[in-house]
């Protein structure tokens, strides 16, 4: 199936449009997490790799099901060399034995020849030395982010004809500095909304029969709603991936700025809101003797209503 | 010692602006390297993963006093998993037991505390369980290609207060569809000018003494040295990896287009120039019976010939 259809479908399913951050990083982790990997492995890498893994698999657990997608974030594994690649694809594969639709976030490019290596490793097919694809080689997720600077040659690498995979192009970041090269004007447009451009060009031809939505999607940070609005003008096909709801600032009127005009239901606003650290430390706020995931579940409930709410206070009207 | 310096003093010590770039993929193995790794681990990952170590370890010994710097590019190994990044680990560990300076091209980018993990990747750093940094934990490499759309707070997260590890910011790549955002016009320039103008902003006050060069490098494609030369004007303090020579089109002259203006030796040109396909293909042209690292030797030396000849025919003249 189509991967943006795919998306919608599991909207459709969990009424969310929450994306889970699997960004662990040793200080998130709830101490019996903790604890227990230092008792089993000592205090080195191994330890990491196994409280990590603990982790991940109690909160896939925890939002299985509530949630349209995860997102574990390539950085916080890849710190850790071979012991957290191979974290990241038991994390990818736990996601997967769960049901649930997996946003490698890699922010990867390069030349074309080179982006299809980075392909490979998100969706799989690297060849063995006789040439033919190996099985079971590659992380197997849906999607993978990256970034356009090196234009359509990148891009193209990491599609496919029948669209089972996708990519979010970064197009407007959530961080302080996004701004420096991303609001420049250019040729009338900002670079962002000529970046839009470009994403919407790529994607057109890729639309999913069900969603009407592109196997190209955009990475919209939800700390600049007004150029969501402006973006959605220029990219009414595409999917967003909206970082920056929660802990970077962003609120659930600010994620929902991007959504596309008309939606009747969360399934048609075509855009998925990543929250990472208030989901990863709910555990913190939790009660003595509860369990951490208790808390993890319990935050993306109290998500997925604000978004709701946000959504039918008119999240979806057109730009003002 | 500051990272630019290091590289200026491994061209001083080599006579060579040369950058090996460590690209394995399947079909660019010699057959004896392959069969060996068949012969031993049969036709899955781990032969792939098996002749991919052994090639490298031969490259580096055939290449290492001979060159200024080797660039694994990242995609290749990421390809196969964690397999792949233990080869990337151990191909980074062997040249700098070979004393060789290490580019890891991954042109990563996030947003400022996600890429504070890419630099661990890259550098080392990453924290224990107890917040400590571990010891032997990440590449170890000397510099790390990045991608500058997200400005100045993922930029910052690579670098550190000695300037010991650097980073080479993608400016202007060498693949044909490069100019579709690099080439818009953006308040008087283009995006590629822009941009080095954030390089340049980026690396002022982190100049070697010995070298005047900047821990914050950047990629400028040999396919477009007109750009290059205007290029340089625009980062005369910068340090220019330059992809696209040889196999990609680029030529000697092409390649020694962001020279320095005035250099008086190669050591002073500021760039160095990477050759991957044809330095690990050239066993394909060696005569039966050689040892298939005789030809990369050859090629590389070659190679180095054709640069000192293109810098000594006034490569580094100013623009005209």
């Amino acid at each position: 199936m189509h991967v943006a259809d795919r998306l919608t479908a599991a909207v459709a399913s969990t009424g969310s449009i929450a994306c889970v951050g699997l960004d662990p990083r040793p200080a998130l982790l709830p101490p019996a997490v903790r604890d227990a990997a230092i008792a089993r492995h000592g205090g080195g890498v191994a330890a990491v790799a196994a409280a990590f893994l603990a982790f991940n698999r109690g909160v896939i657990e925890a939002v299985a099901g509530r949630c349209a997608v995860v997102k574990p974030q390539v950085a916080c594994y890849e710190a850790y060399g071979t012991a957290g690649w191979e974290v990241l694809a038991e994390t990818v594969a736990a996601a997967r034995a769960a049901g649930v639709e997996v946003i490698v976030d890699g922010k990867r490019n390069d030349i074309g020849s080179t982006a299809e290596h980075y392909r490979q490793a998100a969706f799989g097919g690297a060849p063995g030395l006789d040439g033919a694809a190996l099985p079971d080689v590659g992380l197997g997720g849906d999607w993978l982010t990256i970034n356009g600077y090196l234009g359509s040659d990148n891009v193209g690498a990491f599609l496919d004809d029948a669209d089972e995979h996708g990519v979010f192009v970064l197009v407007r970041t959530s961080n302080p500095s996004a701004g420096e090269l991303q609001d420049l004007a250019a040729d009338g447009a900002t670079v962002a909304e000529r970046m839009a451009g470009l994403v919407r060009g790529w994607g057109a031809g890729r639309l999913g029969t069900r969603s009407g939505l592109s196997s190209v999607g955009a990475v919209v940070g939800a700390t600049w709603p007004g150029e969501a609005r402006r973006l959605r003008e220029l990219m009414p096909d595409t999917v967003f991936l909206v970082p920056g709801y929660g802990a970077q600032g962003g609120s659930a009127a600010d994620a929902l700025a991007g959504a596309r005009p008309g939606a009747a239901t969360l399934a048609e606003v075509g855009l998925v809101v990543n929250s990472s650290r208030d989901l990863l430390g709910a555990w913190q706020q939790a009660a003595e003797g509860d369990r951490w995931q208790d808390a993890t579940t319990a935050a993306l409930e109290r998500m997925n209503a604000a978004l709701l709410a946000g959504f039918e206070a008119g999240g979806q009207e057109p730009v003002s």
